[in-house]
C-alpha cells in the first residue's frame, strides 16, 4: 500500500506516524510532476525570456530590506509579524503573543484575547522536538487508560454475573483468570508491534500497511469509537467514584461530566507538555491506593484463613449459561482497553524511543494484571456485589479503610486516574485523524497544528463527540460498556492480524516467535470481538457497528474527492495531453456551442501566451469608484468592455450620453433589463460572451464600495458579492474587485 | 429644501411622488459632475488616444450579433434572458416566467418556483403606467381605511365614557358632533392639498417641502407608525367582528390575525392591480350594511318617538371630568384615520388625476361623516354600551336585524372592509419608504421595485412590524387605540401646517381661502394630537413618541452616511483637488510611513496612467491552479511577485528548489511562518509592501479551487475567502480570484 502515504509529502519517513508534522499540509511534487514542471518552465522561457527582466521590473524590495523599520512594525495590524520583520525571517524578541489568525472585528479581538489567556502564547513549529517524555512520566501518562480500566472492568463483569445470582458469581474467578491471560498475550503481542514500528504502530498504520486500505480504515474506525468511548466511560466512572463518596452529588452526574470534558478540551488545546508532569502523580497515587487496598484486604482475609465472606442473598434473574458467561467475559475485557496506547505513542518517548516504550509497556501490563487480579480476588473474598449507588471499588475501600482519609484518598485517586485515562484518548484520537487526513481519508483541516502544536481540530471533534455520547447515555457507565468492547477489540484484532502478515513477509531474526505471539493475541482479541459483537449487539453494540460502517463510507468518499481534485490539479504540459476522464471534473457542463467543450475552454493554461484576455467592467454609474475600475481595467493593456445594466430605455440613453460626454474611450454595452434584475442579466451576458469565445479568459472587474462598519452594509446594494457568488461556478471567469473605501 | 430631492435622479419631476420609479436607483449626474467628467475624459485622451484602438482590439461582438442563436438561448442558466437574446433588447415571447434573481442552489430553485406560484410572473417596468384606478374603484380601495374606522372609532369613544357611568355616556353626542366637524375641516383641508400637489401630497412631501427636512421626517415617522397601527388595529377589530358573530373563535384571535397579515403580504407582493378590482366590493357592502342598519334602527326609534332607550345600569369607576371627556374625544378621533389616503395616492387615479382624487375625497368624507354620525346616534337611541365579548356594531346589528342573514352580512362586510383598510396601509407605507429612500433617509433597497412592480421590501417590513405589534398587544383593539391617535394626528398637523406655509409663499388665486381651511384643519389636528399625547401618554402613547424619536435619529444617520459616501464617490479632476475633510473617510488609517498618508495613497486614480501596478500571487503549491494564476499574472504584462508561506525552513528550501526547477521565471519571496499561520503573515507582508510604496496599486491574484458541491468546501482550506475578507478594509489592494473548477 505504498500509495496510502502518497500525500504525506514533507514528513520524509513513511513510517514516522507519531510526530505531528506541519509540512504535511504541503504535499511535495513527485518525479513526474517535476519533469512536467521543467517542461512548463521551458515553455515559459519562450515567452518571458530572461527571468532578470521580471526581477528588474519589480518596483519594490521583496525582502522589505530596511523596511519597515522595527518601530514601524509595532503598530501593525496583527501581533505576529514574524515573517516580515526587519530581522529577516526570525521573529523579533517577545513576538510570541499572537493568535493563530488575525482578528479584524472587535468580537474577534476579544475572543483572541480570551484564547491567549486560556491557551497561552503560540509555540513555534521548532518546539515540536521538545515534546518528549521520560519513562517515569510516560508510564503514568500513557497507562492511565489501561490501569484505570480496573475501576470499571471487574464491576462490569460482576454486574452481568449477578444476573445469574450466587451461582453466576461463582464464575468470576475463572473469567478473571482468562482475562488476565488475555492481557498478557495482547501485551506480549504489542511488544512485537513496538519492535516492528519504532515510529509508532497504531492499529491503523499496522493494519493499513499489511492488510490494505479498507482493513486499515476499519481499524481506524474501531480506534476512534474506542477513544470517544474511553472519554465517555472514564468520565462516567470517575464521576461515579466521586458520587460514591458524596452521594449528594449523584443528581449532578451529567453537568459534572460536561464540565470535565470542557476542562480536558482546554487543557489539551494548551498542548501535551504540561500534561506530562501534571498527569504523573494521580496514576501513581491510584496504583498505590489499589495496592494498599488489596494488601489490607488480603491481610484481613488471612485473619479468617482466606475464607470468602458470603455475598448477600441474590435471586437469579437469568439462568447461568454460556451466554451469560460470555457476556460477563466481554464486559470484563473492557478492563484491558488502552493497552495499545503505548505502541501508538512510541515517538513520544525519549530516545531510544522503541526500547523505552517496550520497557514501559512491560511495566504497564504487569501492573495492570496485578491490579485487576487483586481487585477481583478481593471482591471474591469480601463477597461484594455491584450496587446502584456505590461502585465496587468504593465498597472494597470502605471495607478495608472504613470511611477514613485512606478511603477518601482511594476515591480521589480513582477519579483522578480516570480523568487522565480520558486524557490519553485526547492524545491519540487527533493523531489517528492526522494520519487519516495525511492519507486523504479525512478533511485536511486535521493536518493543521494549532497555536500550541496540538491538533486543535481533532481535539475539538473528540470533545464534541464524547459530550454527545456522555449526555445521550446520561453518564451511566453500565449502559456505555456494551458499545465499548466492540470497537476496542476490532482494532486489536486487525492490528495483530496485520502484524502476523508483517512478520510473514519480513522473516527477520526470530520472526517465528513474534508471529506466534501476534497470532495468539490476534486470535484471542478476535474471540472477544465476536463475543462482544454477538452478545451485546442489541444492547448497544449495533451503534458501534453502524458507526464503523458510516465511517468507512465517508472516509472512502473523502479519499475519492481528494483524488479527483489531485488529478485535476496535477501539472500537465498542455491541455491536449489531459487524460480525457478528468475533463468532466471541470466546472458545470455548458450548452455545447461552437468551439466549446474542447480542451480550449478547460482551465488548463500554464503559460502566459496561452491566456487571451477580455476584461468586462460592470458599471452602475460613472462615479469615482466606477472610474477607478475603468482606469484599472484600461491600465492592464488588455481589451476592455464596459457593461451597464439599465432598467429602461431612457436610463440607457442617459448613460450613453454620459459615456460620450466622457469621450467614449472604451467600448460600452448597455443592457436593458425590463424586469429590473441586475445580477441575472449581467451573468447571462457574461456567459454569452464565454460561449462566443470559449478560449478567452474573461476578467470581470467589479468596482466595490467598501463601507467601514458592518451595519452600513445594509445601506449599500450587495451586487458585487452576489455577482461573485453567481459567477463562481462558471469556467474561465476571473473576478476582480477594485475596492473603494468610504 | 431643493437638496432634499438631490437624489431622485431619473424621476424627472421633483413632485412626482406617486409613481414608483425604477430609475431612482440610478442617480443622474449634475452639471458640475458632467464638467469634471469631460475633464477626466480629456485626461484619458492623452493616454489611450484614439478610442477606435480599443474598439478594434475587442475580441468579441459586444452586441452578440447572431450569437447566441435562439435555440442556444433556451438551456441558459437563468430563465430571464431578456437583454442578451438574439431579439435585441426585447424578451423572447413567453420569457416572462422568471424570478427577480437567478437561483443557483437547489433550495434556491425551489424557493424560486414557489415564488412564481405565489406571486405570478414578473412584470416589466413599462407596465407601471397601467396601474391606474377608476374613481369607482379608487373610492373603495382608498377609503376603506377611513370608512372602516367607524367600526372601532365610536366604540373606542364609548369605552372611555362608560368609565364615567351614565353621566359619562351623556357626552357621547357632543363629542361625536365635534369629531364630525373635525372630519369636515380636515377633509376640506386635504382638498387644498390635492390641488396644490397633483402628483401626490403625502404629509412627508408637504411638510418636507414647506417646513424643512426634520418636520418632514417627523411627519413621515407619524405616518409610518400610523400605517403599522392601521394594519394592527384594523385586523384586530376585523377579527373582533368575526368573533362577535362566532364567539367560539375568540381564543384564536392571535393566530387568525397572523394568518391575515401573511395573506395581505402575499397579495400585495403580487401588486396593486388585482387589489383594485378585488377590493371594491366589500367597501360598498359595508357602506350598504351600515346604512341599512342605521335606517332600520331609526325606523324602530321613530316608533317610540325617538325616545332613547335607557342604557343598562352602570356604576361609574371615574368621575366625569375634562380629562375623561378629552380622552374620549382622542379615542373617538381615531374614527378619521386614513382620511389622508387619497391625497397620498393622487397619481393612482386616472387622468385628470387630481380632479378625480378631489371628487373621490369629497365623496369619502361625506360617507364617513354620515356613517359615523348615524352609528353614534343609533348607539345613543338604543342605549348600547361596549361589552368585552361583542363589538358595539355587532350589538346594533343584533338589535336591528336579529341574528338573521342581514346580521351575518353586516359582520362579514365589517370584517372584510377592515382587512381592506389594512391593505390601504400596504399601498402607502412602502411609498413613504420609497420617498424617504429617494431622499437618502432610508436604505436604498426600498427604492427597488419587485418582480411585480410592488415595493417588496417595504411590504415585507410593514408585515413584520404589524405582526410584532399585533402579537405584542395580543390583538386587542382597545389596547392598540392609544398608540394610534398620536402618530396620525402628528402627521395631519404637520401636513396642514406645511400647506399653510405653502399658500403663504404661493399667494395664487384664492390662496386666502385655502390657507384658512388648512389653518383650521391644522389647528384642530394639533388639538387632537396634543390631547391624545397628554391623556394617553402613560397608556401607550409614549411608545409611539419613542418610535418617532428613534426614527428621526436613524433616518438622519442614514442620510449622513449616504452624503459621506456621495461626496467620496464624486468625480474630481485629480487627487490634489480633493477637499481635505473627505480623506479621513477613506479606509483605515495606516501607521504613517514615508510617502504615505498623502493623496498619493488615496484611491483617487481616474486615468490609466495614474495606476502603477504590482501583482502579488500567493502560492501554496506549484499545481495547475497555482500555475494558471502565475500565467494569468504574467500575461498582464505588469510586475509580478510570487509569495509562498512556509511553515518551516525545510519546506521553504523545498519550494525554492521547485521554483528554480521551473526556471525561476518570476521573482519569488518565501515567507517562513513559524507559527503555521497563513493569512496573518500574508496580509502583514502585503501591508508592508503597501507601506513601502503607497502609490502602487497591489493586485493580489488568488488561485482558488472551486469545489462543485457545498459539502466539499469542508474538505478544502478556505484561505482565499478569508484572505479576501481580511484584505477588504485595506486601501489600494485589488483582489483577483482565478478560479479552478474540479
Amino acid at each position: 500500500m505504498a500509495d496510502t502515504f502518497r500525500h504525506q509529502g514533507g514528513s520524509g519517513d513513511a513510517r514516522d506516524a507519531g510526530t505531528p508534522d506541519p509540512s504535511a499540509l504541503l504535499p511535495g511534487l513527485d518525479e513526474e510532476q517535476l519533469r512536467v514542471l521543467r517542461r512548463v518552465g521551458r515553455a515559459w522561457k519562450r515567452v518571458s525570456g530572461d527571468p532578470g527582466v521580471w526581477r528588474r521590473a519589480l518596483p519594490v524590495d521583496p525582502d522589505l530590506g530596511r523596511f519597515p523599520s522595527p518601530e514601524e512594525i509595532v503598530p501593525a495590524r496583527f501581533d505576529r509579524l514574524v515573517p516580515i520583520s526587519a530581522l529577516g525571517g526570525q521573529p523579533p524578541a517577545g513576538e510570541t503573543t499572537a493568535g493563530a489568525e488575525a482578528p479584524t472585528s472587535r468580537p474577534g479581538a476579544v475572543g483572541h484575547r480570551v484564547r491567549r489567556v486560556v491557551l497561552g502564547a503560540p509555540l513555534k513549529s521548532t518546539a515540536i522536538a521538545h515534546e518528549r517524555m521520560r519513562k517515569l512520566v510516560a508510564l503514568p501518562v500513557l497507562s492511565a487508560d489501561a490501569l484505570s480500566s480496573v475501576a470499571y472492568g471487574p464491576e462490569a463483569m460482576l454486574a452481568i454475573l449477578v444476573l445469574g445470582g450466587t451461582a453466576g458469581l461463582g464464575y468470576s474467578l475463572p473469567i478473571a483468570a482468562t482475562i488476565a491471560f488475555l492481557m498478557l498475550a495482547v501485551g506480549v503481542s504489542y511488544r512485537q508491534t513496538i519492535r516492528a514500528y519504532p515510529h509508532g504502530g497504531g492499529s491503523y498504520i499496522v493494519a493499513g500497511d499489511n492488510l490494505g486500505r479498507v482493513p486499515g480504515l476499519i481499524a481506524a474506525a474501531g480506534l476512534m469509537t474506542d477513544y470517544i468511548l474511553t472519554v465517555a466511560v472514564s468520565i462516567a466512572s470517575g464521576v461515579a467514584a466521586i458520587t460514591s463518596a458524596a452521594p449528594s452529588l449523584a443528581a449532578a452526574t451529567v453537568p459534572i461530566g460536561v464540565i470535565v470534558v470542557a476542562a480536558l478540551l482546554a487543557g489539551n488545546l494548551r498542548g501535551i507538555r504540561q500534561a506530562g508532569s501534571l498527569f504523573a502523580a494521580p496514576t501513581y497515587a491510584f496504583i498505590l491506593a489499589v495496592f494498599a487496598l488489596v494488601a489490607v484486604g488480603l491481610f484481613d482475609a488471612a485473619g479468617h484463613g482466606f475464607h470468602p465472606a458470603a455475598p448477600p442473598p441474590l435471586h437469579a434473574t437469568e439462568g447461568v449459561g454460556v451466554l451469560l458467561v460470555m457476556r460477563a467475559f466481554a464486559s470484563g475485557a473492557t478492563a484491558m482497553t488502552g493497552i495499545e496506547a503505548i505502541s501508538n505513542a512510541v515517538p513520544a518517548f525519549e530516545p531510544v524511543a522503541w526500547r523505552n516504550a517496550r520497557t514501559t509497556l512491560t511495566w504497564m501490563v504487569g501492573l495492570l494484571i496485578a491490579l485487576f487480579a487483586g481487585t477481583v480476588a478481593l471482591v471474591h473474598l469480601d463477597g461484594v456485589v455491584p450496587g446502584a449507588r456505590e461502585t465496587v471499588l468504593s465498597q472494597l475501600a470502605h471495607r478495608s479503610f472504613g470511611a477514613g482519609p485512606m478511603y477518601i484518598f482511594t476515591q480521589a485517586a480513582t477519579a483522578a486516574v480516570l480523568l487522565l485515562a480520558a486524557n490519553t484518548a485526547y492524545n491519540d484520537f487527533p493523531r489517528v485523524l492526522f494520519l487519516l487526513a495525511r492519507d486523504d481519508h479525512a478533511p485536511r483541516m486535521f493536518l493543521r497544528l494549532g497555536d500550541r502544536l496540538a491538533f486543535s481540530n481533532g481535539i475539538i471533534l473528540l470533545s464534541v463527540a464524547a459530550t454527545v455520547v456522555y449526555v445521550a447515555f446520561s453518564g451511566e457507565t453500565a449502559s456505555l460498556i456494551p458499545l465499548y468492547a466492540v470497537g476496542v477489540f476490532l482494532a486489536f484484532t486487525l492490528s495483530q492480524a496485520g502484524m502476523v502478515v508483517h512478520w510473514w513477509r519480513l522473516r527477520d531474526r526470530h520472526w517465528r516467535k513474534s508471529l506466534f505471539f501476534n497470532a495468539t493475541g490476534g486470535l484471542l482479541s478476535a474471540v472477544v470481538f465476536i463475543t462482544a459483537g454477538i452478545t451485546k449487539f442489541t444492547s448497544g453494540a449495533w451503534v458501534a457497528v453502524l458507526a464503523v460502517g458510516l465511517f468507512i463510507l465517508v472516509t472512502m468518499r473523502i479519499r475519492h474527492h481528494y483524488d479527483t481534485v489531485g488529478r485535476a490539479l496535477r501539472l500537465h504540459p498542455c491541455a491536449i495531453e489531459l487524460p480525457m476522464h478528468t475533463i468532466p471534473a471541470r466546472g458545470p457542463a455548458l450548452p455545447t456551442a461552437p468551439g466549446n467543450g474542447a480542451g480550449k475552454s478547460a482551465e488548463t493554461e500554464e503559460t502566459p501566451e496561452e491566456i487571451h484576455h477580455l476584461s468586462v467592467v460592470p458599471l452602475a454609474s460613472l462615479d469615482l469608484a466606477g472610474m477607478r475600475a475603468l482606469a484599472y481595467a484600461a491600465s492592464l493593456q488588455q481589451p476592455v468592455l464596459a457593461l451597464h445594466i439599465s432598467p429602461g430605455e431612457d436610463e440607457a440613453e442617459r448613460f450613453r450620453g454620459y459615456w460620450s460626454q466622457w469621450g467614449d474611450h472604451l467600448p460600452l454595452e448597455v443592457v436593458v433589463s425590463p424586469y429590473r434584475a441586475i445580477v441575472a442579466p449581467l451573468v447571462n451576458y457574461i456567459e454569452a460572451l464565454h460561449r462566443q469565445r470559449p478560449d478567452l479568459t474573461l476578467t470581470v472587474i467589479l468596482p466595490e464600495v467598501v463601507a467601514r462598519h458592518w451595519w452600513h452594509r445594509a445601506l449599500h446594494s450587495r451586487i458585487a458579492p452576489r455577482l461573485r457568488r453567481t459567477l463562481r461556478p462558471l469556467p474561465k471567469i476571473v473576478v476582480t474587485s477594485v475596492p473603494f473605501h468610504v
